[in-house]
């Protein structure tokens, strides 16, 4: 298993802080979440079907021509590389690592590199994957440079995959409306615009051969019933949706520049996110821990990524902390 | 995609009368749901988290050492052949379908063999999968001859894998306590019992080494954080599991009488369902489907699964709509 944010109630028991104190700011997850209604018993009750209209309003949501519905867009990750006989992979990294450990599982040459590279290096490779907005990087493409290398890896029967997991925000930057071409993969994820981190919901974009042999690796009722429900109205809700791209940007830089202020300038972030390679992330990590505010540390490279807070209050709290922090970093850093 | 129950929307559609208006015997769940309660909303909008004492009620109600929570025990279905390296390996048939599927797919060498064969030719197999009790044939294993099945797969490194999806209201019958030994899996599902089929939750019980490599193959957040929630009350409901394995008992009881009195005495069947083989059985579900009860029609061998109507009304109706056919059956079969 590889590490992940989200989990507070490990942080909970180390630092000896009930969970219910804590300020989680350990994953890109709208604190925001989109008002779930009650849901029927009959979608606890009934085996989930794949025919009740919930693959065509993630087609409209999602301005693509056609999308299959999975269980988050892990599930995706984890099937996808299964569908390939070996090829050499390139990853975008640093990046969500399942993607690269994926690929490596179900038997590929997979090699890791920064965007620049990747796409430098583009003619040595079957499959490239590329995650817009990068996380925790935040790196951005543009829509031409991606159109045309899909066209060259799908020239060789490559592809071309893109995890949108933060496009929400900005989706006129997303290639979903592009998906009918061959070997062109966009996967979209309902847990961090809609925060819906818990229902495991997640949709890919891709041409019909591809989503048929996908949803046949899947197998069947890969979505719950409830998700299913509340994914329907979700990703039908357009008010909620222009409201919160809104809110999500302005609060995007509203974090860059309370981390600037306390010294922390992100090196990148996205409207969900903000990103700082720093040598003393660790330390950082910790002392925002002992102050029960949950931080994302990265190893390699040493940084740490920030989520947004939800209401004032979590705002101040994390101005607050920041400022201490800084105040009193010898002595922090000693204990 | 095999074939399954629970069709309904698609029944709907091909009689043309409107999906509410079903009585659904399609499946082999519970008809009585476990009563959800209201869904925090944390559990909407956090990442689940794998700490949160579920694995542990699972372990208590189904009496294991260990147990790995799933998404549906589909998942695990799917993911086990993918531990093994190819193997000779004996799956029970008919029986639920999924199993052969999956382990071919694998890459195993598969046959499907009738329970008498299967225990008569273990010789010959590396891993032996059972349906306890089957479904839909509803056979019955003894507990001393389960475990020296196992003792000689084990003894060449095999497995013996029990799916006891319908073995909640006999839970005397059920290996589970005994997964403390290496190669003995046994599949437990929420979906029927609890009547929570939409949850997509199951459990695997299986010494830890085999869990640990299934959890890392099946990857991070595997179940909703919903899903976690009512499981981890519905397990724990002992007044409700009591009084739900003795009306289910009596249910499969008085559904096979039903069934007797016209003229369809089950050739097997479980607290859940009762199945009959009958050359007719393609009549029987078209005129059934006529009537708007849905039922599971099995090709090879013909057959007929029927599901336990939930209140009175339904028990009603279908007695009825068995009465009409019985009484019109050469008009019927023409149409």
């Amino acid at each position: 298993m590889l590490e992940h944010g989200g989990r507070l109630l490990r942080a909970a028991r180390r630092y000896g802080i009930p969970a219910s104190d804590w300020l989680d700011l350990s994953t890109g997850i709208n604190p925001e979440t989109w008002p779930v209604p009650d849901i029927p018993a009959r979608a606890w009750h009934r085996l989930p079907e794949d025919d009740d209209g919930l693959a065509e309003i993630a087609a409209d949501y999602y301005a693509a021509p056609r999308v299959l519905p999975v269980a988050g867009s892990q599930a995706a990750i984890q099937a996808l590389p299964e569908l390939r006989s070996r090829s050499r992979v390139g990853v975008l990294a640093p990046g969500y690592a399942e993607h690269a450990h994926a690929w490596r599982r179900a038997g590929h040459a997979v090699e890791t590199l920064s965007a620049d590279e990747l796409l430098a290096q583009r003619a040595r490779f079957d499959v490239v994957v590329l995650i817009h907005p990068n996380n925790p990087g935040g790196d951005r493409f543009e829509r031409e440079a991606l159109l045309a290398l899909h066209e060259e890896l799908q020239a060789r029967g490559g592809w071309l995959l893109i995890d949108e997991a933060f496009m929400d925000a900005t989706p006129e930057r997303s290639l979903c409306g592009e998906t009918g071409r061959e070997g062109l993969i966009v996967l979209r994820s309902a847990g961090k615009f809609f925060g819906l981190a818990g229902a495991r919901a997640g949709f890919v974009c891709a041409a019909p051969d591809l989503l048929a042999a996908l949803r046949d690796r899947l197998g069947p009722w890969t979505l719950t019933g409830p998700a299913r429900h509340v994914l329907r109205h979700a990703l039908a809700d357009r008010d909620w949706q222009r409201r919160m791209r809104a809110q999500l940007l302005a609060q995007g830089e509203r974090l860059a520049a309370l981390l600037s202020v306390h010294g922390l300038a992100p090196t990148g972030g996205s409207a969900f996110f903000q990103w700082r390679r720093d040598p003393r992330a660790a330390q950082w990590h910790e002392a925002l821990a002992r102050r029960a505010i949950l931080t994302r540390l990265f190893d390699e490279p040493a940084s740490l990524r920030f989520g947004l807070p939800g209401d004032e209050d979590e705002w101040r709290r994390l101005d607050l902390a920041l400022a201490g922090i800084a105040l009193n970093e010898s002595s922090e850093t000693q204990r």
